[in-house]
């Protein structure tokens, strides 16, 4: 599929002219090992997949983008609709394939591939329907992309992502999951919006499960480098508890609000994976809150698990988790997380 | 819709907090003679006008993008989803809202609403559904932005195009339809494929009608600045007029083909806009074959019709129509065009 | 000088090309009331002055850019240099001229005039030779674009931002001075640089004077939004407040350490400009430290006096001042920032 | 000079901060077969180097940035003030050294090193000084960055391309002048400032020697994909060759006269070889006027000599020279200019 047939078929003149235009000169290909363009796969050309690859092609985050999916046709059809805007963007070379030999080489691989969350759906009812999937996925994936970096999408995400770690064989800092990095973006609109701020100036961390059990960092929140918390208390403001709680509640329901509007979300969470994307492809070191390898971790060591932490993103995935100071409270609510993720994780069997 | 009512129930904690964060400043609302945001309205929010308004927020043309469409849930589900990604991109204000009165003062208004192209129908069965359409539309757009620029992706585009211009009482330089824009820039990649070359690289122009009946335009083929056809001639290089046709004919199926094989066309004209958008608000004055009034050039004369011609884009919107060199047959093919379009408007009664 | 004389002189045959080329469209001028570009002035094209035009140009925040200054061959040659480079930037229209009627219509006038800052020489001492300077300047700006933005980059910053609200007649709204924005960015670097993290992760701001006496403001560093101090008190680690001077003393000794090294500084100082560019006429509401009216604030009441504090910045230029908590110490020290810049004020008879 | 001095005496409080801030993750470095960031060294520090520099900076087109030059302190001082701007920017590792050790690794090497052109000097006259200068940089280069594309920036820019090709040992495809890729620039910018259209919208070349004795291919000049001069033709147009011949000779007085009103040439010069990085390292495969080993093509076979023509670049360097279609006298001035370089080599006893 990679080449297009269209033109393929364009017969023999087409030919000629290609070779005629250009005098080819020899010894043009790279020196093998610095063989250095950026290549992203994204499995799953759903609405999640495909505004994830179309927000990293007008970012221009890649040299080339491979898409994977299990549906020939549709496949076909979203690779086509991204390359007839090549006049539009810098040339990025774009193919899609059934066959997982089209990754080969990826610096990242995405995973959105697995059953929409249904309107109302828990995201843990999800996992059975795609543990199952992964074991198709993740393995030729590993084979194809030793050196890559896994980035995992798809829900429940945490349970996925250790599944993706299991499965993949790869050290813990080359899988993560994009997390609660779209919760926390949620979380710092949500401010900005009421404060009427940028919300880039908003520092927020939503920690913890993806999910329903998520932990707001309160005591993380600042404005423009303004403790807000502290703040607060210079100056003696009084404020509810219960406020807080509130933004907190409206983060967790905002994704089941937009799935119930319009049926599933997609560019917010294209956004947040195409700004980790570039945080990892292009070494920024930037903090974001992405699930990883939790052990360890406030005191988290019942097992293996994966869920969200500050932790810095680089060209190596995860370089580090932020050392930040919980709360009693925090630490037991993140806890509660671990052992929520274990418990499922115990009856899958892996 | 505008205020997100999630953050308005945060409570008046909130509210002291907005107040005690910031000591405000007297006189900061910018003069209003130099109310200078740009603003851009999408009109419709199905697949199109989503893939259009999320890649003028990538590529941050608007400080202000406001969505309408007659399914209120659907619009505000698209708006929040938009909006969750504030952390990830320059600051944007978005709204949506049924009622037009939220496009007052756009600068440019872009009409997506209309029935979708179902797979193998042609593009002017489209049309007795839209028509009724647009007389609900236009209208107010025209009352709440007098000065602004009518961008019409709707099909059949041209006859759309003009259905706007003479519902808007718009003079017709501000009345554009997105046209054959898409059409060249498939004709491009195509082109660019095949020889392995950049498509930004590659010059050629389909025009006339955008569908089954557009003229492509040899003569316009240049690639890197190096003409085509009298290359081939100088290089004595024979090619078959079959082989060029073979080309136009991809152009006109792949549209089709993405609609069968995907069901909609969506991130291809959602580029193609915002290309169109950026020349026309940063005032670009560069070439673009989008649907323009056409009657007085190249012997168009049997009536008032809108159909695709090389034309220069700035912030006064169609600037001026490239004075091309056609062959007689390109003539004739885009006067047969033009009657065919004509004779459909004819049996609107407008 | 708008006008390339060279092209001019290309002859007859040259202007029947343009008239023949393009078939002009009548009523293409926007209506008067949405002439919607925006136009950026620079005053004073010395190496600080380039930096930001040539900054401001690459980063497309500009429709139309006016080069001012006295030295019309230096002028000329700049401007052409410029616009030389048109083929690989979004068309933008760059003018220059010695008569400031050339900045009429501005939406932000960047002010840089000014002998520039010997080795060795302090900031203050630079102030007689730019107070007759400003004289000349602020008045016509002022006259030919009443409703623009006035952004002060000559130094002493904060003396030369009053100077020009006097002279201006502007609220003081519309009066910034590029103040410790740049000193906040080097302080935001060495910080980042020490513990290898992305400057952008970094929030910490250095208020006051621009210069030997400004105010670090310790309780307001944190990194990917986590505060450093009360980390720090957490993590029960003792730090030498000596420590914490020495960041602050490199950041005011990194200019004179660049004057030294390389004669001046032009490369930071134009990316920041750029930076506040970007929030005021893109409406972004980010929080800079920059110069604004300051009387009124942390007890600061001796005088009108502009100095650095951390400012919300939008399309009205100053929106708000940010509450932000200061420590006695660090009160003390602004206002005795202030007082030294009143003292300073007086002697000039303004 | 890589770490930042004064970071580093920040003291021990410092270091405990960084160890103590983020929990270090295991196996966090790529693994070694995939360590791709993009790395550009800078060779020369002067005005062109540090446009080119600033440059690259903005248009964020490398991880890693190394600067040379003999001068140190001027280095130091040039690499300080980038550093400076690090909040304003995505992450860049930014190092300079007087040591070539420094620029190991590199993709790209452009090399801008050499004598100013001074007001009125022929650019053939700069070129004893500058050999000299060469083979102590080149060689290093190579050493240190085998694999690396090789961009010679210096002038004479066509001999020191064949200097830096000997004494490097590069395929020739590796070894690229920036030759007339500015001067055709200039050219698309006359036109288009002449009929008021957008730059990019302008195909025209200017190959050959870059200076002087360059050649402006008149046929291949193109508006928006329309051949001007079979337009002017078909359109029964009649112009003057001495006006086509006033546009050239404007383009090459156009370098002189901004060498005579500002001292040198910086900024066009800057985009102009930012633009060949862009498309050589993202594989753009966009054909650029550049300086290309010229034996074989349009009868030059006198000898070893590069010069500039339309060439495809891509991330293997030079991919293809366009077969460009050229009148006698276009080839006749071609050969004299190959002739010309040919004989000023000879006299380089390389």
């Amino acid at each position: 599929m990679q080449k297009n047939p269209s033109a393929s078929s364009l017969g023999p003149g087409g030919l000629d002219l290609a070779q005629a235009f250009f005098k080819p000169i020899q010894n043009t290909d790279p020196p093998s090992s610095t063989k250095r363009h950026t290549k992203i796969s994204v499995i799953g050309v759903g609405n999640v997949g495909m505004a994830i690859a179309q927000t990293i092609l007008t970012q221009d985050l890649a040299d080339e983008l491979a898409l994977v999916d299990a549906k020939s046709d549709k496949l076909r059809g979203e690779m086509l609709d991204l390359q007839h805007a090549a006049a539009f963007l810098p040339r990025t070379k774009i193919n899609a394939s059934v066959d997982y030999s089209i990754t080969a080489g990826s610096d990242l691989c995405i995973v959105t591939a697995g059953a929409r969350q249904n309107p109302g759906e828990s995201r843990l009812n999800l996992l059975q329907r795609n543990v199952a999937l992964f074991s198709n996925i993740i393995p030729p994936l590993a084979k194809y992309s030793p050196d890559s970096i896994l980035l995992i999408v798809s829900n429940p995400v945490d349970v996925l992502t250790y599944v993706s770690w299991k499965l993949s064989g790869f050290p813990s800092n080359r899988v993560i999951g994009s997390g609660t990095n779209l919760d926390s973006s949620r979380f710092r609109f949500l401010i900005a919006d009421h404060l009427d701020v940028n919300a880039q100036d908003v520092q927020a961390f939503i920690v913890g499960e993806h999910g329903d059990s998520s932990v707001a960092l309160w005591s993380s929140i600042s404005i423009g480098g303004v403790p807000v918390l502290s703040f607060l208390k210079n100056q003696q403001i009084a404020y509810e508890k219960q406020t807080l709680e509130n933004i907190h509640k409206a983060v967790v329901e905002s994704a089941y609000e937009v799935i119930s509007l319009k049926g599933y979300t997609s560019w917010a969470i294209g956004y947040s994976v195409a700004n980790l994307a570039r945080s990892l492809l292009r070494d920024q070191r930037k903090i974001h809150p992405v699930s990883v390898f939790a052990k360890g971790f406030y005191g988290i060591d019942g097992g293996e698990v994966f869920l969200s932490l500050p932790a810095q993103l680089g060209r190596g995935g995860v370089l580090g988790v932020t050392n930040i100071h919980l709360t009693d409270e925090e630490v037991q609510r993140l806890r509660k997380s671990a052992e929520t993720i274990l418990e499922v994780q115990s009856q899958l069997g892996l």
